[in-house]
């Protein structure tokens, strides 16, 4: 059953395969009369893009998107955005000896069972390459939410085992002035040493990313079920990759004590501290949402590596294609897509709950 | 907008407060024709009531469900199961001193901000006591599952610093021998001196639940967005006091290797390791779902807090009623529930995948 | 598949059947900080309750409804309504010799081939007992929308070949002064006669409810599917015994021509005729919302009939238990309760269209 | 908020306004393994498309449908079924007169109100050319359901006073034979002559259209309010134009006694006579399910009309444009597509009422 689907009233819809002729969407629910720059689409869609750098899959897209409805004159009618962005570059070819292996953990297998067909070509639908569409949300939801004052921080805190300590507010300038996304330059150098090394030895390697969500208002998440941390981290696991989701003071939390870990309520609504994330009883309390989210290394090696055919029978998988060593730099923007969207959609439902 | 809704087949909907007259839910999606064993509802809610034991708040509520709707004869018919729990035993006045002051880490402030007005008795709708209603919920999922094979493991591993470190399939009499419903005993039996000496501060203190899903056929998830790991992830953090949720390898797959975390899969289609967790492209590959939830400690606290009342002025919060140390075995059926919630609706989902 | 939940934002879900110990619901998406006058619920659940008057079913039942939560000191508070209905006065024995037949026109068979298993007695779930929980939705739907000046007018125009051919904006008191609930008095006395000689013969007589939502502001209802037409339309024709529905002109505007059937556009934005019924393009238009409900005979007579048992097998089945002659008059409150629970989802929903 | 997705499971979210580059959608839920022929789709479409004869619009536009996604060597994968049709020679300048002016019975007001802007161009998304994205979704329906046995009849069986009075399951052939889709040739040659005049006189005119399903299984449909005849209610209602929806013997029951209203079942379940129009309690009975849906005539005429602009001045309105006399003909394969999408989806549902 349909699970292309995110969101409640801001809501997308993807469809597409990493080596069809497009990917696109349809975001419902736009809130009319709002002026859409197209341009910053564009931007962040560069962020995602493959390519960008020497530290990322070689693989040239310039990942165009096409508005194809909801506007007029520039600004949103209310009416749904239909989308589409090209697929360019694939080479099918590339995959041809995989259409009846089953690569190590990737949804080869899971996607043949669940559906007895596949498209192999470039991972079909599993591809990360349908997040471009999530990418193309979010900025929209970014420019929607500009008005609100809420902004957004996203940047890579982890890349194998080098990780900055202190979760801080960066700005955009610091976190976009080295190819890793990482706004310790010092760790950031260190980090791209490390993926190249990574690369030449046909490895890949994960890492983190830190989400603060800034000056959001207080009243934000629905009770019980829908709690903001809640839709957050579905939000998030929901991205390839992703193993882990944690906000506020995260696991770290289990081994503390409610004495230290309580945040005490200033008399300006603000706490004293911010273990809570941002979060509480699933609503949001006005200060900084806190969040980090964890990935996996990138499953596609460029070496050897065992596995099985249709038939059962073993088979070595050679490295083909052309892949990230490390996804991290280009997953901020869809991290920061994902809260974008969660965040304008918890915006809109706490407009339906009250009648004035 | 709504939010106390969970699921998309087998669904639940909740109500209730904690010092209202009852608490309860619907559950719609049932199928037709399966045995209802009411007795192990209640075994169910049993493991989850308060005053079971000395590391648990001393309120004694009998927590008995009555099922009023939606069986003939002891079978499901396919109609709705409503459902009401009645709160016993509640006092009150423990709480009438919080009727004007916001507690720290707890839901009094942003309830009282999203909707202009708050229950302060017992914490409302945002008290745990909610999650009752989710036992009996997980507890009729697991009886519907029951034929499919799939079953559910689910233990305390970690208490402040003390945890188990592997992953292990321990039997329901491992878990279920000892109060803090660790299968270590040594470590259990630390546990338990921890909680006591915490409880006798006044404090309380954090930890974690591991849960493992078995026997899950392949195919189970749906992609894109409602990937089996992202629903999971969602389920456990709406659960009160979670703040982080892992799959697999989770976090520590951060600072791993491709090459180290690939599962190399075997010719019977099961994976050499399972850093996966059980799930590949959000679709379950057949191996044990193995998850992590991480609590954090309790916010009441049975010593003085600072902070503030409805105009902004500092008080001081005097711990009162009767609370917890550590939620975390009380919360064992609680993970469990939920885990039975979503993988009995995905297992109905992927039945709507095919139109034979 | 789950069925028994109705709205987007302002949700109802209900459960029970008409033999079980309750029948109940949950609303959730309840503005908050609303006040919720008990008596009026109470007020238009007796306008449904049977044996209210010579005309309806003898069947005593009270229908008094509890609320179980959501409500502070008399007020909404934004959390779920919870709530039942004592079903009383049942006399499952009326029902035993239909365990094994099934009933013309009834969805006796139509249940048990699609779930395998069948609670027999009055119908169970298919009861149209149900349609309480939908009354006491309504009335806590109506008292919400009380401060936008929205009202509701409904009314009995047919019953059997008498029919008011007219449509008119009748008051309240127009409308219960009579058994009827048909404002003509004199359309409304043959009406009566007509029932309770149609009562006498063992058989019933169907009509048609007519329905004017008065002051709705312009813009509820949202294209493309969930116009407002068509959400009414579908709210109507779940109401057991409904079949058909029209909005404004309806199928008399198939024999029209445009230049008759246009409503022309005044300088005020009111038109000078009224043939969309108050909607254009499924959105409202500020002119009153008209709409029609047909009804059906109540398929339960007071005399044999010839039907089918379990195994095919000729049966008659003799008419038995206390029963409607004619629905409309106890119909009229769950026609309104529905055109509220309509109308105040898309007030909530066109709340959530804006950001500001 | 969203209102253009519908279905449950097989869902289609559609987008697009008349004079954008391109309308389209995204289908979900689809099964996989199954074969499309993009012929069938593309004739389905040709019974919708303008300037097919000269009884429609004389507008020219291919709809030539591009299917983006979901599908693998012709077959289903399961994946979300992408589409885009070309919009064609539109002609925008035809529309510039209506930028500051509302056309009477349009969407033209309502939208501007409820969204506070308009893309006037051809009614923008308020235009029944979406309804092309309907028929594609429901020509791939059709091809799920084939191995179902599941049919569909769909005719025009009025135009204006002229209707076929019983009703009958005609061939395709009978049913496609003339201009007006109705199967009785001697009447559809006088519609064809009633069109014409009306049309010679800028004028246009309503009408209805009979649908019949047959071979539905016995068990479709998801009481409450789910009910089979309310989605189908719905999904007609939302149809442009639309004002009146029957199901079986629709508004007739009104008038009628139980007693010549009930369908007596025959020992092989089904009924002698089909009131029920093929459904009871909201679930398929195995009979024909049969339903009316009652057209208004169309609001664009190509004759002066007053109305008002934007400041609330009056204006004489002229006819431009190329459009329909008469869209009963057209409506024929948008009735039977969101009959199919319908019929489908509560084909899949009910697969998910059962663990087995």
């Amino acid at each position: 059953m349909a699970g292309s689907s995110f969101g409640t009233i801001f809501k997308l819809v993807t469809f597409g395969e990493s080596h069809g002729q497009v990917i696109g969407g349809i975001i419902e629910g736009v809130p009319s009369n709002i002026e859409i720059d197209l341009s910053m689409i564009q931007d962040e869609l560069n962020k995602r893009k493959p390519g960008q750098s020497k530290i990322t899959s070689p693989r040239k897209e310039n990942d165009t998107v096409e508005l194809l409805s909801g506007l007029m004159e520039g600004k949103t009618t209310g009416a749904p955005i239909g989308f589409t962005i090209k697929n360019q570059n694939q080479k099918s070819a590339d995959y041809s000896h995989l259409k009846n292996t089953y690569r190590p953990s990737h949804a080869d297998l899971t996607y043949e069972k669940k559906y007895g067909i596949r498209d192999y070509r470039g991972g079909g639908r599993s591809s990360a390459r349908e997040t471009a569409c999530r990418v193309v949300a979010g900025a929209i939801a970014k420019q929607i939410l500009k008005d609100t004052g809420i902004t957004f921080t996203t940047y890579v805190n982890q890349i194998g085992p080098l990780k900055i300590d202190k979760l801080k507010n960066y700005s955009t300038e610091e976190i976009e002035r080295n190819l890793c996304r990482c706004p310790d330059e010092q760790l950031a150098s260190q980090m791209e040493d490390l993926i190249l090394d990574v690369k030449s030895k046909g490895d890949t390697v994960g890492g983190c990313i830190q989400g603060i969500i800034n000056n959001v208002p207080i009243g934000l998440g629905e009770p019980i079920f829908d709690k903001l941390n809640a839709e957050l981290g579905k939000a998030m696991l929901s991205i390839n990759a992703v193993k882990g989701f944690e906000i506020g003071s995260g696991f770290s939390a289990s081994s503390m004590f409610g004495s230290e870990h309580n945040d005490t309520i200033n008399s300006d609504l603000s706490t004293s501290t911010n273990n809570s994330g941002g979060v509480q009883g699933g609503i949001s309390n006005g200060m900084p949402i806190t969040y980090k989210v964890g990935f996996k290394p990138v499953a596609t090696l460029m070496k050897d590596q065992k596995s099985i055919d249709k038939d059962g029978q073993e088979v070595t998988i050679q490295g083909k294609g052309r892949h990230d060593p490390c996804v991290l730099p280009r997953a901020v923007p869809i991290v920061e897509a994902m809260a974008a969207i969660v965040i304008l959609d918890f915006f809109l439902r706490q407009k339906a709950n009250s009648i004035n």
